[in-house]
């Protein structure tokens, strides 16, 4: 097996999407599933397929195709979704909010431990039974409860500021909504959603198709 | 200047980042910049800067640089940010909540129309003065108000089915924050959300990183 952290960006943003396909398989109680198969449903090549998941080993069994509930059991494990993952919310507006009420998120091991906020209207409220703290709280907080994943849902001008107080404190994982490009040490890792760059890229492609 | 059509999307989804570069570079009051300092800002390599903007005609001056301004201005009329866009929101929960609220979306352009959902219990309230219709009226609504994105907030069972409705009146843009890949014809665009997704990516990147 080739150690994981050799495999390509593109293979790795394929591997949740297999997941998710495993995962409907199984809800529709399908057993097992050839590469073409695969293929038909996701969208790329089962060429593709074979080698994204040859990245780990071999899964298949030529003629037999892939056992889907064993795929999706190793599939989790190779995300890292076989285990628990302690997270705190930081900015507790709309997005915040949507977040920690995202009830699948947990299904899967995201616990969320604690909210965060600056404003005194907020703090000391619940959201989903989750208690949100004043952001003074956050580093001992984090220390205190082997905290993983940061989740910053807060304005662009104080991301920074939160994702330094989050390496501080040990944080190893941030999952940035802020529109900002963070700078964080070669051992932290940061996953953007920047929803402002996917909706321009919607206008770019939409903006030929209409007319009016 | 090359059709942009012919644009691969690698590029494409590289100019909102350029587009929110310069935006800060203006706030800040920059009036020109060379690509080599675009570089060092946004991480690509002056080249591919160089290289993504000739795609659609070259904006620098050789011993110049950019002007900021200009750019900026020119990156949005690429983008499609340079008009309105009406949008319907469906799915009234967290998410469409936070969408809803989301001012700086209006503010390049997206203007949400109206919200939709099949509860009695938020059918009627109003989200920042928006209001939350039955979704019966979808297809209707649609057709009287030249709306051209639809965003779809709703659990996953129900995406396609509110994907089909969407095109089906119309709509030529659909941003899907649903987790699944819809079926549209090919003059209809979409852009996914998948939050899932960048989540467990994230927990790939760092459970080699934690060990506990």
């Amino acid at each position: 097996m080739r150690k994981s952290n050799k495999v390509s960006m593109a293979v790795i943003r394929r591997l949740p999407k297999y997941y998710r396909y495993l995962g409907e398989l199984m809800e529709n109680e399908v057993k097992r599933i050839s590469s073409q198969q695969l293929s038909q449903l996701t969208g790329f090549t089962a060429s593709q397929i074979r080698q994204d998941l040859n990245n780990f080993g071999g899964f298949g069994q030529q003629g037999y195709g892939y056992n889907v509930e064993d795929l999706h059991n190793q599939l989790g494990k190779i995300l890292g979704l076989n285990r628990v993952y302690n997270t705190v919310i930081i900015g507790a507006g709309n997005l915040g909010h949507a977040i920690a009420n995202y009830r699948s998120f947990e299904e899967e091991g995201f616990k969320v431990k604690a909210i965060f906020d600056v404003e005194p209207e907020v703090i000391g409220i619940e959201i989903r039974g989750i208690k949100v703290r004043d952001v003074k709280e956050l580093e001992d907080f984090i220390k205190e409860n082997q905290i993983d994943i940061g989740i910053i849902c807060t304005p662009k001008d104080v991301s920074q500021e939160i994702a330094d107080k989050l390496v501080n404190s040990g944080v190893k994982g941030i999952w940035n909504f802020a529109p900002k490009d963070l700078k964080v040490p070669d051992d932290v890792v940061v996953e953007n959603v920047h929803l402002n760059e996917s909706l321009f890229t919607l206008s770019y492609m939409l903006k030929e198709r209409i007319n009016r």
